[in-house]
């Protein structure tokens, strides 16, 4: 049993809520117990240069903490004037993971920058600002449908993602913060909903870790996002 | 009548939310109207280096806006590599409006910042910024008199800010985007609960403005600011 | 009466040197007391992205000191390898104060640059920057219309700023960087000829003023900008 | 049969030279077939502030490619004047992987610095950098136990890396630039001497990976993570 | 005959103006023709971290350029966030200079910073900068034995800088903009009032240069110097 | 005789091997002693902003030292976020060095970037990525007629350089790390093989020097490069 009474294989309580933004084209506040993600689609009607003339689209993310969003305030990024390595390695992730499920012949020559901004942070916050983002995208694509702007859908499928960590031996799903500090290993997933992988992260923080571990992380993993394939078909039929 | 069916003395519906999130010593989410900003107070046990050893303390503010806060989608700061001189410019005024309302000896050798993050901007960001960092600065304080961390309250007076502009002739209380993009004249006035001003600051958009112009925006700043101090005191003894 | 023999409503003895640069398409050196500021006036002929095909022009303005302007010396800010708050904010201000004079569509697609370089700061730098960019400006605007570049004057009146302070309680005019450090308030107003505001921005910097003070300063403004239209226009004829 | 000639699961040619730079207290040149890397070990008598006091040391690396170890020339980073978030990613990388077998209690109080810059670059230039950081900074640990700065070894066991790829659906180890360019899922292992991993990272560039696919991969990475030891120790031993 | 009626080996008018900064330590303007430079000398009580604690003194100097400086307006360096190459160098040129002809040890552990800002720029700001900032330097010293704060000078012997170029073949000293445009070479020499040299700098613009060039140039150079040392005794004993 | 056994006017040995970089269009390293550099000549089929249109080429070098290619470590200029003063000027100085022999017309609109990039740094830095960016962009030029991209080589005549120091008064030619901080004149000479001089810079650490001096120093120096231009031939004829 955890701190907060969950089983090993329980995710926190997941929620999506759509159109929390007046103006972006998609977006979600997605919590994923007390982390919470602002996540905007923004579509723009140019790519980058390394894609004009191609006929195809892009999507980009970006990935920023309030400074308070954790446990102690932490200098601005634009404060100190660089963008830093975990920022970085975040964000390129989220990139990643959504361009995995995107058609970009069928999107066109435009891009989607996703922004995920974390307003509080206890552990997961990539995994949630993928698993939002998505949401977030397919409401953005969905008004170019309805728009014209496009003809059919670029999206070839869902994809989410979760954390699973080792504690005391013990595989724990969608690790909290006071999980994620005392975690052997910690690793991530990012999965589509055809059950295929689009990223898998496992970092040992002190001893390695075994295949076995490996495997049994991976089955918590698969478990946990079905149940986030779910809850984000849910939130866009609501 | 103004496009949202306000009359010309009218604010916006303003709400302030206490405790918006679970770290911080003091957090609100202030609303005026659609604008939208997460005021959040962090205490730090040290002050900038040119108080050193002088026994009191400081209070300084950042200011930022998410990149899909606005209608378009814009850069963020920590990309470019820098902040931009309205950004500077901001954080400075809601800096120095609430320093003229906290006694420095009472509070420390200690620092409060204000992160100020506009998650929705439709005009009066930096009033409404300056309006609910107040209450998250009086609850932060509030939290180290109840800790006994100090001794008395280093609060002498509230402090909020609204802003005037004059369109087609005619004086307006707290423009929101649209009307803010027409105005002639742009006022920000930051008073204090005892009726003095901290801060004035007159723009003119396109042609400059009369005595008269000016004293009439005064008398509905004044009015609208006094109609502030009642909603921050009443969401602080929510 | 003051340290330097001046009563309160006592402009420090203001000279405007034009021509004070060979290359500049105007160019002086303002002086207000032992303040001197270098302002010069550059055409260029061409205009910012978002103004390009409109036929518009455009007014902007640079300002920054010399690291020995002041008592102490300050690290430029090209080795810090950033503009500060304060110089964002002074720039802004003499920017938009030049253009609230000029008539866009007169001028063209083209932009003047306004640089104002602080030699000798001893308090009032802005006002003084603004005063003597008028004066530069309107030598390069001059130089355009002798060379045919333009066909009329795009001024459309004249433009200058004063500074006041309330000290021990009795407004004072064009403080000195003496005064500047011990004034309880701080109002800076920028006027037109027609006897307009273009800018008025009033700080307290200990305790909030009322409106009483603020109507007391504005009339020393008022008189001391007057005598100062009266010292461009004299420059102006030499 | 690949296009170099090896067989699915052939490493490329590897080779370690030992004591490549006068001046640092471990280095080496690696390569895997084509791809260069200098990694040098530099030891510093004092650690980052987070640690300073608890007796404990650090290791750290960066990552850099010279501008043209690649087919085409690239911007240097220091002209750029920011890092960008691919190199972030591989230095964070390789610091974790070098720390995962270090015991930083017997390190004692100071930081190792593992430099490792691509001279030539034709695919897996980040395991490369692990597998030769692992030899340089061995060399230098072995030179403070024999200048008795420290009293035993802090190597807990050896580290190495590989990438395996698929393309057209079949598994090949350590891909070259070309193959990586065309493999449609691309996964790096770090893998200790016992057996055991500190980081997995796969990344699927167009279509997602299976389970089967991944555990293929994974067979292949342990088999040539096993050679590169044996190499590693005949390095070590010369 | 060169185009302002100079012969080959005649200098520019130069004249050096002191005190021309009330705060400096040591100030003056100094010109060579049409070129300006504001020189000051700050005196800081202490060091860099590099001579800490070793009883020598330090003498850097810094170098800039005002925007319209120049023939055609240049962005500042503040706003493009870097000091650019040249600059780099020139005021690498005028640190090392003056601190050529400085007792290190006699000037105990202060540093003296030497501020060339050129306000107006017709060729030879380096050697005019190098020229007026021995000038601004000695006064500065000047007053702290004055004021008891060193027991003797640390000036060692005087120090100035001139430039030479061959056009159309032929050498000529002290180049003025339009003649250093068309330079075939341009050479610097610093040279102490003993007869020696402490920087010499000779590049070819367009073709190399032979031996007998070089020395015929040296010549030219030695009786300027020569002269510009009395000029700047002239201006220190007024 | 000197502390490795050569003569006042001796070189250290000094090797250049071409074709070090598989990529390049020309490469080397260069050794002089223990100094080792790499030299890589980067063609790209555009120019400069200022030179587009005109018909004619650009040569352009970046010069960097890996953090442990000095005897103690020194930081990245990427992480530092920008390129020292000492680096500019280097860089500049190997640029302007190379345009010095090459006719641009006959290069056409194309740039040569020439990357010297320091993996070991024994003194004589700057010297040797000149002598060894002379042979890479020979090599990089000969491609270019081989391919027919060019009619006719570009190059005039060669380039190359060397130090020469006073210690104790003796002039030495070609001075490594340890000579060179003890040097109390430090000059570099460029020369081209028809024996006249691109760059001649020299600068007393402490005392100042002679004419005398500096005429000796020339003669080791033309002796030396001579040399340097055998070895070129000789390299390039293998």
């Amino acid at each position: 049993m955890r701190a907060d009474g969950r089983n090993a294989g329980d995710l926190r309580p997941v929620t999506i809520t759509r159109n929390f933004n007046r103006y972006a084209e998609g977006s979600v506040l997605v919590e994923f117990g007390h982390t919470k993600v602002i996540c905007t689609a923004s579509v723009e009607e140019s790519v980058p240069p390394f894609l004009r003339g191609k006929g195809t689209g892009w999507v980009t993310a970006e990935y920023s903490m309030l400074p308070r969003a954790t446990h102690t305030r932490s200098p601005r990024e634009s404060s100190k004037g660089k963008v830093g390595g975990r920022t970085h390695e975040i964000q390129r992730l989220i990139g990643r993971s959504l361009r995995s499920v995107i058609n970009m012949t069928l999107l066109g020559e435009r891009t989607v920058h996703l922004d995920c901004d974390v307003i509080q942070a206890d552990g997961g916050t990539r995994t949630a600002s993928i698993t939002g983002a998505y949401v977030a995208l397919a409401d953005a694509l969905q008004g170019l449908q309805e728009r014209k702007v496009i003809a059919s859908s670029p999206i070839k499928e869902a994809v989410a993602a979760v954390s699973v960590g080792i504690i005391n031996g013990v595989p724990l799903l969608d690790l909290d913060y006071s999980e994620d500090s005392n975690a052997e290993v910690d690793m991530n997933f990012v999965m589509t909903s055809s059950g295929r992988f689009v990223e898998v992260q496992g970092t040992a923080e002190n001893e390695p870790f075994t295949i076995e571990e490996m495997d049994r992380m991976r089955d918590h993993a698969i478990a946990g996002i079905k149940r986030l394939f779910e809850i984000q078909k849910t939130a866009l039929t609501k």
